[in-house]
């Protein structure tokens, strides 16, 4: 059982600023996500296209927002749980609350944050009989681990950027990289797309196109994948098939917590942006209010307010002093110590 | 008369963000300080000192911080009255508002968005007879230009920050320059004091400790300046005086303009941190509401929310949709656009 004092569902850029919020509370974080990584939709959905209106970055690139509010946190030690899924929640005796994930693993906290955007981030499924049973038995929706394709057959569904990426990523990992897509065009940055035509050329991918999967082979696990183009089908023999047709937000098993919903999202106050469950707040895409935006900065200003009443919650009684981390410095937990230079007192003589 | 869609009391960060998020709307705004400078507390208070807590910075120079906002928002022309204070508002007919400085300046918008953080600068004035006949005729409590005193001779109290970084640098512009301190001890960062003893060695400074000016002479403007020491009074000629014994924030004026006060804010709702008085925001270090942080990335949250109100006021009955900066990127009032690079779809062969 992983334990906390604030849980977080979602690490997104409102789920990661949180943690340093909190940090400078002294309460500790954990996250969980669906994804393999965090930054939710700016890691998942753009993180090479810059963004405008964060404030005093005239423009920063959204994977580069990702990485700056991660080392911004991170003398606070947040713990994460990335790749499994929230899916139920159960509250103890005393006002605490147990999430389990998808896969089974368990976390206690007194106070859970909802940081969870448009909800966890599902990739779409290829309608082809008995997918799921090949589902961690070659077939991946998610590349977690490069490593785990070295020297294997790789066959790859896809026209977007990722398609791409991990198409030109696997070509120097994998034995053999297919990749198939239903139209001859492909979508993304330039670069990437000149990329695969230079490997397609050297024979370190093999494009078909416009082709789709139909059928996949195998005892146990992936050997071979269906192929038909032009009416023609072929199965090529494969290790493992990666389906990358892009991610769709739900927000799914959170939808029956007990929180009230209102347009598909966690209907909180803006006083300290709790739910209708005292101890469960919700920040960032994932809530609603009157005159809700989802921007990225409006996160930041809810995580912060959601800390503070975390922390009144938790130290009923104790009076609180707002303090500026100029004036104050930061004291991580892992013993480090950031503060502004003192002046001096001098004479001139 | 400068007429704007937003005025912009105060261009502390609130401030300059909000010129950022109006110009999104295309709303132009004009803003007006008591400072010669814009940037607020983090440019007069600390500009030199790290804020650790502004979401995506690890570690920010308060200076930094506003050089940026100002770079972020300038495509969008922003006007701007300095050294100048908000003094009176007046409403007219159709809702709109003039405001006026204490130097008669006249402003006319049909939004106000009070930014006024803690409140108006004011210099903290020595105790001397007739010192307010001087003001402007030797005396100056800020430094807009200091090529006013080229070749002058040049008093300057006080012993923290301001004293040393302005003694040091009219050291290369005036013909003289005295710093005169009350105590032998000064108080800055280390090398400026380093630097100012430095200086006195060449006799490029002198310094008279502990001292205090006790008189000003001259008929209609600064000749000279009466230095008290160990009891023995000299009068120094000088054709400026300037004191720098820090400044304090005043609510002042806007006090008197029929808003609701609590504890010295402004009280606003949060759904778009308007006053009672309808066209009338307050945003930023100067509002208050259940839950108000006096931060900087509050301030971010509140000057957004504001704009889209602002912007609804302005355009009744319009449909608005959300645009994330990514996506529609940026056009300048200046003919600048400001966009991510675009995908290609492009076939492999
Ligand atoms: C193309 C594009 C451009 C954009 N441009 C801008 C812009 O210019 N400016 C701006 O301010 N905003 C922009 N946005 C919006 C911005 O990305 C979001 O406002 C922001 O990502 C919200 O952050 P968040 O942390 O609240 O949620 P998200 O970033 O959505 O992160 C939520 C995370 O929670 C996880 N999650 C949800 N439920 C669960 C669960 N049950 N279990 C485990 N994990 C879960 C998800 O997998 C996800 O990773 C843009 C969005 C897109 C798609
Ligand atoms: C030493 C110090 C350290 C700090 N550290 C941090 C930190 O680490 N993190 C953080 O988030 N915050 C910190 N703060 C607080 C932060 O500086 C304020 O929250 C922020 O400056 C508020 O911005 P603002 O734009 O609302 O107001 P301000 O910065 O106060 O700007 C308001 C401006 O309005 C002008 N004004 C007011 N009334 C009038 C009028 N009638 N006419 C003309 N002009 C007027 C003033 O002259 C001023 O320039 C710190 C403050 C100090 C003093």
């Amino acid at each position: 059982m992983i334990t906390t004092d604030i849980l977080i569902i979602g690490a997104g850029p409102t789920g990661l600023f949180t943690v340093f919020e909190a940090g400078l509370l002294k309460l500790k974080c954990h996250l969980i996500d669906a994804l393999p990584q965090p930054g939710g939709q700016c890691s998942e959905l753009y993180p090479k296209k810059p963004i405008y209106d964060i404030p005093g970055f005239p423009e920063i690139l959204a994977g580069d927002l990702t990485s700056n509010l991660l080392e911004q946190g991170k003398q606070f030690q947040p713990g994460f749980t990335l790749g499994e899924r929230a899916e139920t929640i159960e509250t103890l005796d005393d006002g605490s609350f147990i999430v389990t994930t998808n896969k089974g693993t368990q976390h206690h906290a007194p106070i859970i944050a909802i940081a969870g955007g448009l909800g966890s981030f599902e990739p779409r499924k290829p309608q082809l009989e008995n997918i799921d049973s090949y589902e961690d038995n070659g077939l991946a929706y998610f590349i977690k681990d490069p490593e785990v394709y070295r020297d294997k057959k790789v066959v790859i569904a896809g026209g977007g950027d990722s398609a791409l990426d991990w198409g030109i990523f696997l070509a120097d990992v994998a034995s053999e990289v297919t990749l198939v897509h239903r139209r001859n065009e492909f979508r993304g940055a330039l670069d990437s797309v000149e990329r695969v035509q230079e490997l397609k050329l050297l024979n370190k991918i093999n494009i078909i196109t416009p082709a789709e999967i139909t059928a996949l082979h195998g005892e146990h696990k992936i050997e071979g994948v269906a192929v038909t183009k032009d009416g023609d089908t072929q199965i090529i023999e494969a290790d493992a098939f990666i389906p990358l047709f892009g991610l769709s937000p739900k927000l799914g098993p959170i939808g029956d917590w007990g929180l009230e919903i209102e347009k598909n999202a966690i209907k909180v106050d803006t006083v300290d942006y709790q739910t209708n469950i005292p101890g469960i707040y919700a920040i960032g895409d994932v809530n609603t209010y009157e005159g809700k935006l989802k921007l990225i900065l409006c996160g930041f200003h809810e995580a912060t307010l959601m800390c503070q009443s975390a922390y009144k919650r938790l130290n009923p009684g104790k009076k609180f002093v707002l303090k500026y981390t100029t004036v104050s410095g930061i004291n991580g937990f892992d013993g480090t110590r950031k503060e502004s230079p003192k002046a001096v007192v001098k004479a001139i003589l």
